[in-house]
C-alpha cells in the first residue's frame, strides 16, 4: 500500500489479516530502502513491525498513550502516524528525528533517547489519568536491555505496588544494543523456553485434583502445592512477584497471538506485563543474522550485499584508538579492568575483550552500577577503565560525586562521544560533561587535540594514582595524524602552545583546535598574530601559563564544544577574577543555553556560530582590527 | 564489659554465648546513653547490635570486607573496631563521623552516606579479589529500603549473572527511613511471614516421594513439581530467580540463627543473600515502638521519657513551611501531586498526606523514578511537586536533563537541605546543586531569603507554566519572620535591593543574606556604604539590575553557600564578561574545591571563611578602605 498517504493509524482497524501482512511487508521494504540511504536504527525497527501495527490496531492513539522506551524503534510508529513522507530527511538537519518527538506528532506522547525512562513516565501519566478520572490505556514498550536500567527496575517495583492499570510491553529481542547481560536476562531466557511447559499446566491441575484431601497437614500441603503451580507453570514468577499479571511469552511477529493477548491485557485489572519475543532485523537477512549489534544503528548500506557504505581510508575511530591503547597498556599492567554499560561494540572494545576476557565487564545498561563497581575495583587496588558516552555518564553523576571523587579513587573515566554527536540529536549530545564534572573536588579532566595525544593521555591516566581522571574524546574518527611508537605521560595540568602570536590568544582543546588554527592562519594574513593554546587540561588549568597570558593583557578567546554556562571558558574567567586580573577582554565561544537538535556536526556548529569565520570575526573585534573573510 | 578498651573485633571469637549477650546489652546501653547527648542514628544501630557482633565473629575484618550500605547503622561496627572512646564527638566538628570513613579505620573499607551503593562496590571488590586470586569474604549489609534504589537492583542483576562469591546481608527492618513502599517490600513481607511454612518442606518432600512414578507425562510432571518446591517453599524465589542462593528469613537478634546461617553462607559457592529480620530501635522502648521514623536519626533526647530536647519557640522548619504552603495551594489547585523518595517525614509532608492522600506518592528510595514520574505527571497536565534533598537530587541529574528540562515540562522541584547540612557531613552537603542545575536549558532556579519569601516562591512555582522551576531551601528552621496572609507571585528573574549603598554591592541569596546584612551594617560604621541585593533568582539572573550595577563600576562581591566553580558567582562574572564590562572588581565567596566534612554549620562556615568578618575584610580590601572589626 501507499505508505506516504497514511494520515493516522485509524485505517489499520479495518484491515483484513491478509492486508495486515501486506502492510508489514510494505513497511519492511520501505525501511530497508530508506535507511540504506540515510542510515538509522534498522535492526530494532524491523523487529517491531507487527508489534507496532498490532498496538495501533488495538489501541486508540493518541487518546491511548503508547510510550517507546529508548525510542530508536519508533520508525514504524512514525510511518503509521503520517510521517512516511519525511523519511528521506531522517536524522538530518531540520529533518525527521530518530526518536519520538512531541513537536512532530500528537502520537509521540513521550520523548526518549536515553533508556529505561518509559515505565516511570507511564506511572506519572497513570496517576494523572486516575486523578482526573479519565479512561484510557497507557502502554509503555520497553526492551529487555532497557529493563536492566536501575530506574526501570525502580519503576517496576513502584507500579507493581500501586497496582495502576497499565500494559507494559516487554519487547524481548534477546539483545539490547549488544547481546544482553544480567541475571534478569537469564530469567527472560527461561521464560522464553518455558513456552513448551504450558501443556503441563492442565495435566498437573487434573493430577492434583486426584490427590486425596486427607485433612490436616497433608491437605494444606496440597493446597499450597496448587498455589505453587501459578508460580512455576504460568511462568513470569519474577514479574508476578513484583505485582504484575504476566502474559506470554508470545511470538511478536504473529498477529493472532498479539491480538489475543492485547485483548486479554485490556480486560485485565492492574498492571500487566506482556512478554513479546521479537527478532531484531526481522526480514532483512544481514540484519537478522547479526549477533553482535552491527545492524543496531548503522550508516548507509548496499541493500543487495549488506555492505556498509564507508568512506575509504578514513582515519581510525576515536573509540578504537582509545580502546586499543588501553589494551596495549593492559598487557603490562594487570591491574587494568575495563567496564562498559552495554557498549562493547560502540566503544570498540572487541579486541580488548578477546585478549582480556577476564578483565572486562559489560554490565548491561546500568551506568550507575558500572560507575560504583569501578570505585569498588579501585578500592581493591585495581585500575578500572570505565568508558561511558558523555550523555549516558549523566546518569552516573551521583556515583562520580559520592563514590569516586569523594573517596578520591583511582578510576579512569573514558568519556566517549563528548561534544556534538550529530544524527542522534538532542538526547545524545555530549555537551554537559565539563559543566557537571569540573566543579567536583579531586577530578582531573582532559581532552586531547588528536589521536596521538589521545594515546598519551590514556597512558597518563593509567599511570596517574592520585584520584579520578577523565578523558573526553569525540564521536567519529581521529585526524589521521602519525602515531608515536612509545607512549609517554603528559604532566597533569599542562597546556601546550601550538602557534605563537602576540595580538590575541585562543584557549581551546579537542575538536575545536583545527578551526582555531585555521582562524589564526587567516588572521595572520591580516596582520593579526594569534596564539593558539591547546588547553588540554580542563581541570586543573595550567595556572602558570594562564597567569603568564593574563599578565600580557591581550584579548583572550576561549572556545569549547560544550555548554558555556559553568564550562571551560567560565573556569578561565573565574581564574582571572579570583586573581584580580583587570583584563576585561576575555570572551567565550561554546554552546549556548539551549538543547541542540539533530543534524550533521558541521551544520550544528554552524547553527550555534562555532565556526572559523566567527572566530576570525570575534578576534578581529577584540583586537580592534577590521577583518573580512578572504 | 569495658567497651572503651576494645582495640579490634578479634576478642569476640573467644566469647561464650552468655558473654555475647552481655556485650549486646552493654553496647545498647552505651548507644542509648551516648546518643541521648549527641543525637545520631539510634534506631538503625539498636537494630543491628547482634548482627554486627555476629558478622565480626564469623568474619575476619578487615581481611574480609564488610560494607555498610547507607552507613548510618555502622555505630556498633565502630564500637567493635576500637572507636567507642570517640562517641562523645559523634557527628561533631573534627569528631567521629556518623558514617563509615576510610581514614578512621582499616575496618571501614567502603564509605557511604547515600544509599544503595554497597552491592556495586562489593562486586568491584569481588572482581579485584578474583583477578588477584585472593581469598576473602565480601559482605555487603543492605537494608530493605536501600534495596529499592535502582543501582542496587542493577547490581543484584549483575551479581546474580556473574555468580561471584559474595554474602549479601539483607537487613530487613520493614522500614527504610520511613515505612517502606514498593512491590519488593511486599515480596519481603511474604518471605518474612513464610517462616512458618518451613515445617511444610520436609512434609512435602516425603509426601512427594510417595507419588508413584507412572512414567510419561505424569512422572515428568511430578519431577517438575519437585523442582517447584524449591521455588515456593524455600521461599526467596525472587532472589533465586536472579541467581542468588537465598537463606532465611532469620531472626536478626538470635545469635544461634545468625551463626548457623553465616556458617552455611560461607560454605556456599556463588552469591548468597541472607535475609535477616531485625527490629529498628530494639531494646529502647520509644525507638522500638516508633512507626513513622521519628527515631531514625533524632537529636538529643531524655533517656527516661524519650522526649526530644528541643530549643523552645524555634521558628518553623523550612521543610514544614514549604510543605504546608504546597498543601495550602493544593486546596485550590487540584493539579498538584507531591512526590517524595522515602522522605515524607523528613520533608514534613505528613499534613499534606493526611489532607490529600490520593495526591502524594512516596516512591521509596528511588530518586530517578521519582523524577521521571514527575515528568510523566506533567505530560498528563498535572503540576507535580517533586521534593528531594539537594544531595540526593544528584542521583536524578540525568532525569532532570533528559526528561524534564529537555521536554520543558512544568515540574516544581523543591530542593530541600540545600547548602551545608552540618552533622551528616560530606556525603550529605547540598552544595553542588547550583553547579549541576544552572547550566541546564529551560531551568529556573531560585532561593528565598526567609520563609515568608519562601511561601511566595512556592506560590510562584505553582503558578509558573513555562517549564521546570526549582527552589532551594536550607536544612533547619526559618528565621521566624512574620508570614504574609496572602500569597503572591514573584516575577521570574527579579532581584531585590535589601539595603542601599554606593561603595560596593553584595549579591547573595538564601542563608548568607543575614551575614551580608550584618557585614554591611558593620562597614557602615567605617563609612563604607554597601548595597545588599537579594539575588533570589540564581537562574535567570536579574539582567536589568545586574547591568545597572555593572554600569556603576563599583566593587561587587558574590556570596553563596555552594561550590564556587560553576556556581552563582561564576554566572555573574560570565554575564560581565559576555557583556564586556571592564569592571574587574568582582569577587566571589563560596565553598572551595574540596569536600566539606561534618560539624555544625557555623563551624563549617568558619572553616571555609564564609563569615561576616571575612565579608567585611574583603569589601574593605575591594573598596581600598582599611576596616578592622569593632
Amino acid at each position: 500500500m501507499d505508505l506516504l498517504s497514511i494520515k493516522d493509524p485509524s485505517f489499520i482497524r479495518e484491515l483484513t489479516m491478509e492486508q495486515l501482512q501486506e502492510l508489514s511487508n510494505d513497511i519492511r521494504q520501505f525501511l530497508i530502502k530508506k535507511l540504506s540511504i540515510t542510515g538509522g536504527h534498522i535492526g530494532p525497527n524491523l523487529g517491531v513491525v507487527e508489534l507496532t501495527i498490532a498496538l495501533h490496531k488495538m489501541f486508540d492513539s493518541p487518546n491511548d498513550k503508547i510510550l517507546w522506551d529508548v525510542g530508536h524503534q519508533s520508525y514504524v510508529h512514525k510511518i503509521l502516524t503520517g510521517r512516511a513522507k519525511d523519511f528521506g530527511t531522517l536524522r538530518q538537519y531540520k529533518g525527521l528525528c530518530g526518536f519520538p518527538k512531541r513537536s512532530e506528532s500528537d502520537h509521540d506522547v513521550w520523548e526518549t533517547g536515553h533508556s529505561s525512562t518509559s515505565l516511570s513516565a507511564a506511572m506519572g501519566m497513570a496517576i494523572a489519568r486516575d486523578i482526573k478520572k479519565e479512561n484510557h490505556f497507557i502502554v509503555p514498550v520497553i526492551g529487555d536491555g532497557a529493563l536492566t536500567g536501575g530506574m526501570a527496575l525502580e519503576a517496576l517495583n513502584h507500579i507493581g505496588h500501586e497496582k495502576k492499570n497499565m500494559i507494559v510491553i516487554l519487547n524481548d529481542n534477546e539483545m539490547s544494543i549488544a547481546p544482553n547481560v544480567g541475571a534478569l536476562h537469564n530469567v527472560l531466557g527461561r521464560l522464553r523456553t518455558a513456552g513448551k511447559y504450558n501443556w503441563v499446566k492442565d495435566e498437573l491441575e487434573s493430577f492434583l485434583k486426584k490427590i486425596p484431601a486427607v485433612g490436616g497437614k497433608v491437605a494444606s500441603t496440597a493446597e499450597r502445592l496448587k498455589d505453587s503451580l501459578k508460580y512455576l507453570l504460568v511462568s513470569g514468577v519474577f514479574f508476578e512477584e513484583l505485582g504484575f499479571t504476566y502474559l506470554g511469552p508470545i511470538d511478536g511477529h504473529n498477529f493472532d497471538d498479539l491480538f489475543e493477548n492485547l485483548k486479554y491485557a485490556k480486560k485485565t485489572e492492574g498492571p500487566v506485563l506482556l512478554h513479546v519475543v521479537t527478532k531484531k532485523g526481522k526480514g532483512y537477512y544481514p540484519a537478522e543474522t547479526d549477533t553482535i549489534g552491527t545492524w543496531h544503528g548503522p550508516g548507509p548500506y548496499k541493500i543487495e550485499t549488506g555492505d556498509f557504505v564507508k568512506p575509504v581510508n578514513s582515519p581510525p575511530a576515536w573509540s578504537k584508538v582509545v580502546s586499543e591503547t588501553v589494551r596495549r597498556i593492559a598487557r603490562e599492567d594487570d591491574r587494568i579492568v575495563a567496564i562498559t554499560p552495554a557498549m562493547t561494540v560502540g566503544s570498540k572494545l572487541e579486541g580488548y575483550q578477546e585478549e582480556f576476557p577476564d578483565r572486562i565487564y559489560d554490565v548491561g545498561i546500568a551506568e550507575q552500577h558500572a560507575t560504583t563497581m569501578a570505585a569498588g575495583l579501585a578500592v581493591g587496588h585495581m585500575k578500572p577503565y570505565l568508558t561511558i558516552y558523555s550523555t549516558f555518564l549523566q546518569r552516573a553523576y551521583d556515583q562520580i560525586v559520592h563514590d569516586i571523587c569523594r573517596q578520591k579513587l583511582n578510576v579512569f573515566i573514558g568519556i566517549d562521544r563528548a561534544g556534538l554527536v550529530g544524527a542522534d540529536g538532542e538526547t545524545h549530545q555530549g555537551v554537559f560533561d565539563i559543566a557537571f564534572l569540573r566543579h567536583l573536588p579531586n577530578m582531573v579532566l582532559m581532552m586531547p587535540k588528536d589521536e596521538n595525544e589521545g594515546q598519551h593521555m590514556v597512558y597518563t591516566a593509567m599511570k596517574y594514582d592520585d584520584g579520578p581522571i577523565a578523558m573526553r574524546f569525540p564521536r567519529g574518527n581521529g585526524l589521521g595524524v602519525p602515531m608515536d611508537e612509545k607512549l609517554k605521560t603528559i604532566p597533569i595540568g599542562t597546556w601546550e602552545v601550538l602557534k605563537e602570536g602576540r595580538d590575541a590568544v585562543i584557549l581551546t582543546f579537542g575538536t575545536t583546535i583545527p578551526m582555531a588554527m585555521e582562524a589564526s592562519r587567516i588572521l595572520e594574513k591580516y596582520g593579526v598574530q594569534v596564539r593558539v593554546v591547546n588547553a588540554r587540561f580542563i581541570k586543573p588549568l595550567d595556572e602558570q601559563l594562564l597567569s603568564k597570558i593574563l599578565d600580557e593583557n591581550i584579548p583572550i578567546l576561549t572556545i569549547e564544544e560544550a555548554v558555556l554556562q559553568g564550562g571551560f571558558g567560565s573556569s578561565v574567567i573565574e581564574f582571572a577574577s579570583d586573581h584580580r586580573y583587570s583584563n576585561s577582554s576575555i570572551e567565550r565561544m561554546g554552546i549556548p543555553d539551549k538543547f541542540i537538535e539533530h543534524g550533521s556536526v558541521s551544520e550544528l556548529l554552524h547553527e550555534i556560530g562555532l565556526t572559523t569565520e566567527n572566530i576570525v570575526q570575534k578576534i578581529g573585534n577584540m583586537t580592534k582590527k577590521i577583518v573580512k573573510r578572504a
